[in-house]
């Protein structure tokens, strides 16, 4: 990568707005910093980030939080390396449209954000039909043509995702892509309630049958997201033909973010319920409440609680995520 | 100025979160727009903007408000000329501090902003003598070495923002910055009465005169602004030798932003002195909340509308502005 340039310029791609937003600028700052040394440490790389999420993402409470994070990151170097100097800035927008200048990136970064579709997959939206009844997602008893509905948004967004990057990166710029995908080819193998979603969709059935929520209204949501195989994704990157593939990797992630053990059985499955109803929440909380309404809130996502409780006593409670290394050729 | 880059780089200094924030980006995209044509049609220079504020102004909302840009940017093009490629970014930080990597920048622009000091100047800010008692600012009653400190404070930061401004630029590139400043050298003349400020402190000595505000309050109290003259600003330039001089030049402007007129009368004073209040109020709210309280704000903002409107019956209602156009050497 070519560093002869007054700066390396870096992005996060759906940066959202919470305590781990700048977990990966400080990263980038650590590993630069450790470099600098010797004829750098007169002239070092500077980094110019640029922290991307949707304009309704509260781009306030991150730019409010930059001051303490720049003295922050100040203290921690004192002692072993030099901080290279960095400039952030907040870039709003889709990653599925034109972010930046061609050419003009380093390196991209995105994490817990590309199995987010730019839509429901088209043909499901809209319809008069619901092709996906009492689910929201691929499901043990969605129809094949629903799951390949998803198939084909995924690999409609993947090749547009992949393009639009291609032309703002310089020659040889990477990507390093973390989201979540699944490890079997077969798309209905632990595809139900072992995924979080299948058990979003039993609380949401369950307030069906309470007469709550209107079955149509089950029947109509679908959520823009896809869990794609390493294949699937090696195959995109293939069919581009403008990134190679430095690394592929499928790693497991606890549901639980509260919980690190690595074994299979949780310690407290109805706390862990709580936690990981709260995460799912935040989440998908604007999606759901859109549809469904806002007051349904608190009951859909206690009911979920107990679901994903109820599961953890026999199931597994893990993610699977793919972390994915490409570099533009 | 080297264009043969990827991009240009734009960047508003001060945007502010109002209805005038994307004015300039607007310009800028027209001015380009209409240079796109023959061999660079195919090609266009593509457009970086960075709308720069501190890290409190309302990112947010501009965010919000640029996906109807766009389109409307979009729709005014469709006709006569070819919208170049803009991209969208917010960068939080005073413009007193470094914002950019070094020789990353080709434009910047600020406008109503550089008449604010970094700072209250430097000496009259916590002392235990109150050294510009009843004023704000400088006013016929201010001793001679308060309008120093703040003609010092006026070299500093301006000193500072152009080092700064010259690391951020590449050689070749530009700045225009229009100011509030002042046609006359002596500091004194129409220094007063005829400057809004000297109207608002009027409005604070009113407060002090009913017991609702503590003289002390206002004694201790110094607007972080100052107005040069021409000649000030050109000298400043000339110590950095960093710069040259494209145009320079001085001009009025109403107080009133709903006159257009060019006269010197104002057609009703009262309605123009409620105007300008509000507009004070917009500009001034947060430094006068925390220091005489929010509470006070509304009967202040009432004194002042009276005091402006008293004014225009007699007096001129114009600001002097000056803008600069700058080349890095």
């Amino acid at each position: 990568m070519d560093l002869l340039q007054p700066a390396m310029i870096v992005v996060d791609l759906g940066c959202s707005s919470g305590q781990n937003t700048l977990t990966f600028v400080s990263k980038v700052i650590k590993v630069i910093g450790r470099d600098i040394g010797g004829e750098s440490k007169r002239n070092p790389v500077e980094l110019q980030f640029f922290l991307n999420d949707l304009p309704g993402n509260d781009f306030n409470h991150v730019f409010g939080s930059l001051e303490r994070f720049k003295k922050m990151t100040a203290a921690e170097h004192k002692e072993n390396t030099l901080v290279p100097p960095f400039y952030i800035a907040g870039l709003p927008g889709s990653y599925y449209t034109r972010l930046f200048p061609r050419q003009s990136c380093h390196l991209f970064h995105s994490s817990y954000c590309l199995h987010w579709r730019s839509q429901v997959p088209a043909g499901l939206e809209g319809g008069r039909e619901y092709l996906n009844e009492g689910n929201i997602y691929i499901a043990k008893t969605t129809p094949a043509v629903v799951a390949e509905l998803y198939r084909q948004q995924f690999q409609k967004d993947m090749l547009l995702f992949l393009k639009l990057r291609y032309e703002e990166l310089v020659v040889g710029g990477q990507m390093v892509l973390t989201f979540l995908g699944r490890k079997y080819e077969d798309i209905y193998n632990k595809g139900y309630l072992n995924h979080p979603c299948g058990l979003l969709a039993r609380s949401l059935q369950s307030l069906v049958e309470e007469g709550l929520v209107k079955k149509e209204k089950l029947d109509s949501f679908n959520l823009p997201i896809y869990t794609p195989s390493v294949n699937e994704v090696v195959a995109v990157v293939a069919q581009t033909g403008s990134f190679n593939v430095s690394h592929i990797k499928l790693f497991e992630s606890n549901w639980d973010p509260h919980d690190d053990s690595k074994g299979d059985e949780v310690q407290n499955s109805v706390q862990s319920g709580i936690n990981i109803a709260k995460c799912l929440r935040a989440v998908f909380e604007s999606l759901l409440a859109s549809h469904f309404g806002e007051s349904l809130l608190n009951k859909l996502f206690e009911k979920c609680a107990y679901y994903v409780a109820e599961h953890l006593q026999w199931g597994e409670g893990k993610y699977l995520l793919i972390c994915v290394s490409l570099k533009r050729t």
